[in-house]
C-alpha cells in the first residue's frame, strides 16, 4: 500500500444516483482507508444549468483520479443520448474502460425470478468490452424527416480492441475454480465482427489450454441465463451484447438493485470507474426508495481495484449478512436505513 | 375460400428440422385443407453435396407458393453464416418479409423457469422488423488476421422499412384486449435508429389515439420480460432486438420447443414463412427427443394468414389441450408421438 491518500472522485448523477453514492460513502468510510473523495457536480442538473455534460477542465482533471465512483446518469428532461453519450460513455472511452466487468452472482437469501435455482447455478461474470463496437457512436442520417430517410449505425472492431478484452477474460476464466470461458456473440449473422471475435478466441485460447472454452449465440444466451445460468462461468462478448445480458443477468440474480460494475482500464493509464448497472430511476428518486447495494457493491470492487482486498472482502461480506438477514424481514427499509446497517457491519 | 388448391412449399432443413416438420404437415393434413405440400431440399445436405444454398432459379419457383413451412437451417458442418444468410435470411429479404411475427404466450399447464408467474401474466406478440437493421449484412473487414485488423457491420434504417412494421403492429395492438404498444430499442446509444424509430412511433401513434405507447431500452426489456413480463402486450422492435428478446420470450414461456413465428408479407407480393423459433439443435437431431409443438403452432400461424382461420382454431385448441394433459405426465413422448397425439385431436 501506497502512504500517500488515495484519491477519488465520485460523481453521483441524478435521480437516485446521489442516494445511493452517499450510502457508498458511507461505507467506504467505515472500512477504514485513507480515501480522500472529491464531488463532482455533473449530469442533468449541470446541463440544465450551464448547458455542459463534461467540460474538458473537468475531463483531465479526473484524469488525475486514482479510482471514480459514479451513481447513474440520466433524466427524461434531457433527450436521449446526451448524458450518455456525452458524459457517461465518454467517460468510458476517454479513460479506456475496455473492460467493462459485471459479476452475476446469486447471493444466499436473495430471491431469484428463476423457479427452482439453487444459487449456486448463478456465479458467472460477465466480462464486457466497453470501448467499441455499436457504442462507438458512428452512423448517420440522412433526408431526416422525410419518406427517405436513412438512418445508420456502425458497429467498430478492432483487433487491437477484441484481443485485449479477450486476454483479460481468459486470465479472469484461469482464476476461477470452473476455468471456463464463453463468447457470447452472433457470428452467424454478424459474420466480419463475428469471425474477428471468434478467431481471437480460438487463437488466444491456445496459450490457456486450463481454460474451456465456448460459444453461444446472443439469442441462445439470453434464453440459457434463464433456463441454464449454470452454464456460464465467464462471459466475454462485445459491448451492446454485454449490456442487454448483463442487465438480464441482474433480473436473475435477484434484480437491479444488486448489481455491481466496473469499468477498469488495466493497465491503469487512466482511472477506472465503479457503477452500479441501474439507471437514475427518477420515478422512486428521492423518496429513499432505491436499494444503495449495487453501489455498495460497486464499492467492494473498486477496493479491489486499488489493492485493498481485505477492506473490499469485508465490504462483500457485510453485503452477504446483510442479504441473508432479508429473509427474515426486508420490506420497508430505506436507501439509509440499508446503508447503516450495511456500515455498521463493516465497521463492527 | 378459393377453389384452387393452396400450394405450399415445404423445406425441412437440417438436423430436428426435417423431425418436425413431419409432424407439422401430419397435422395439417388432418385438419382438412385443400394445402399441396412441395418439399424443397435445402439445407447442410445439399450445400455439401453441390456447393448450393438457394439457387436463383428455386427462389423464383418458390415465389410462385402461397406460403412456405420451414423446419430449420443450420449445421456445426457449415461454416456460420452460410446457410444463415444465404438461405434463411435471404428468403426474408428477397420475399420482403418485413414483419417477423412471434407470440410470447405461455399457454396453462406449461411450467414457466420463472417463479409465481400465472400464466395470463406471458401474453404478449413480439412484431419483430424482418428485413433491416444489423441484418443488413453490410460491413467489411480490412487487414484479417493482423494486428490491425478492423471488422465493422452496420445497421440499415429506413424511414419505409421502419414505417410499415410501426404500423403493422399498431394494427395488432388496436386488435387486442390491452391496446398497447411497446417500442423496445436503445435510442439512448443507437441515437440516429433510434431517433427514427421513435419518431415513427409517436407520428403514427396519432393515428391510434386508442392505443397506449410506451418505450423500453432493449436492456431494461430484457430485464422486465423476467421480472414483469405482464408489463408487454405489443412489443415493436429492430430485427436484432427481436431476434435476442424473442428467444428470452420462447425461455420465460415454456421453452423453444413451443415458439412458433411467421416471416410475414402482409401485401401478399411474395410467400410469407412459418417457422418454430428454434434451430436444427444437431445435438439431438435423429433421435425422436424434438418437440414438434413450436412448429405445429407454426402451421396453425400459417393456416390463420391464408385465411383459415377455424382450421387454425383447431389446430391451436389441440395444441392447447394437448398441453394440459402434459402435466399428468409428459416426459417421453417421441416427437412422432406428440404429432400423433395433436393430430388426433385436430381430427377428433
Ligand atoms: C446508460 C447506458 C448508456 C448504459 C449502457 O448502455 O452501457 C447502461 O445501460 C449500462 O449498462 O451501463
Ligand atoms: C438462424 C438465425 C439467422 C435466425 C436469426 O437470427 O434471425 C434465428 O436466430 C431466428 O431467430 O430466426
Amino acid at each position: 500500500m501506497e502512504s500517500r491518500n488515495i484519491r477519488l472522485a465520485v460523481i453521483p448523477g441524478d435521480g437516485i444516483g446521489t442516494e445511493v453514492v452517499a450510502e457508498g460513502l458511507k461505507v467506504l468510510e467505515a472500512v477504514g482507508t485513507k480515501i480522500e473523495p472529491t464531488h463532482y457536480d455533473l449530469g442533468a442538473a449541470r446541463y440544465h444549468r450551464t448547458g455542459e455534460t463534461l467540460p474538458d477542465a473537468v475531463l483531465e482533471e479526473l484524469r488525475g483520479y486514482d479510482a471514480i465512483l459514479l451513481g447513474a446518469v440520466g433524466d427524461p428532461s434531457v433527450p436521449p443520448g446526451i448524458l450518455e453519450r456525452d458524459l457517461l460513455l465518454r467517460l468510458r472511452f476517454e479513460f479506456d474502460h475496455y473492460v467493462n466487468l459485471r459479476p452475476v452472482k446469486l447471493f444466499p437469501g436473495v430471491e431469484t425470478p428463476l423457479a427452482d435455482t439453487p444459487s449456486e447455478d448463478i456465479d458467472m461474470i460477465v466480462v464486457r468490452e466497453g470501448t467499441e463496437g455499436l457504442y462507438a457512436g458512428t452512423g448517420g442520417v440522412m433526408r431526416r424527416g422525410t419518406k427517405h430517410e436513412i438512418a445508420t449505425q456502425e458497429s467498430l472492431n478492432t483487433a487491437h480492441g477484441v484481443e485485449r478484452v479477450v486476454r483479460y477474460a481468459f486470465e479472469k476464466a484461469r482464476s476461477r475454480p470452473r476455468k471456463k470461458l464463453t463468447l457470447v456473440h452472433k457470428t452467424n449473422v454478424l459474420t466480419f465482427a463475428g469471425d474477428l471475435w471468434q478467431r481471437t478466441v480460438d487463437r488466444v485460447a491456445e496459450e490457456y489450454p486450463e481454460v474451456a472454452t465456448d460459444y453461444c449465440h446472443i439469442d441462445a444466451a439470453s434464453m440459457f441465463f434463464v433456463t441454464q445460468p449454470e452454464r456460464f462461468d465467464v462471459v466475454v462478448t462485445d459491448n451492446l451484447f454485454g449490456d442487454i445480458i448483463t442487465d438480464l443477468g441482474a433480473a436473475i440474480a435477484g434484480g437491479i438493485g444488486l448489481a455491481a460494475s466496473g469499468n477498469i482500464n488495466p493497465e491503469g493509464t487512466a482511472p477506472s470507474m465503479f457503477e452500479p448497472v441501474h439507471g437514475s430511476a427518477p420515478d422512486i428518486a428521492g423518496q429513499g426508495k432505491a436499494d444503495p447495494t449495487a453501489t455498495i457493491l460497486s464499492v467492494a470492487m473498486l477496493l479491489d481495484h486499488l489493492g485493498l482486498r481485505e477492506q473490499a472482502a469485508r465490504v462483500e461480506q457485510a453485503v452477504a449478512d446483510d442479504i441473508l438477514e432479508r429473509l427474515t424481514g426486508w420490506a420497508g427499509r430505506t436507501t439509509h436505513e440499508i446503508g447503516d446497517d450495511i456500515t455498521a457491519r463493516v465497521s463492527g
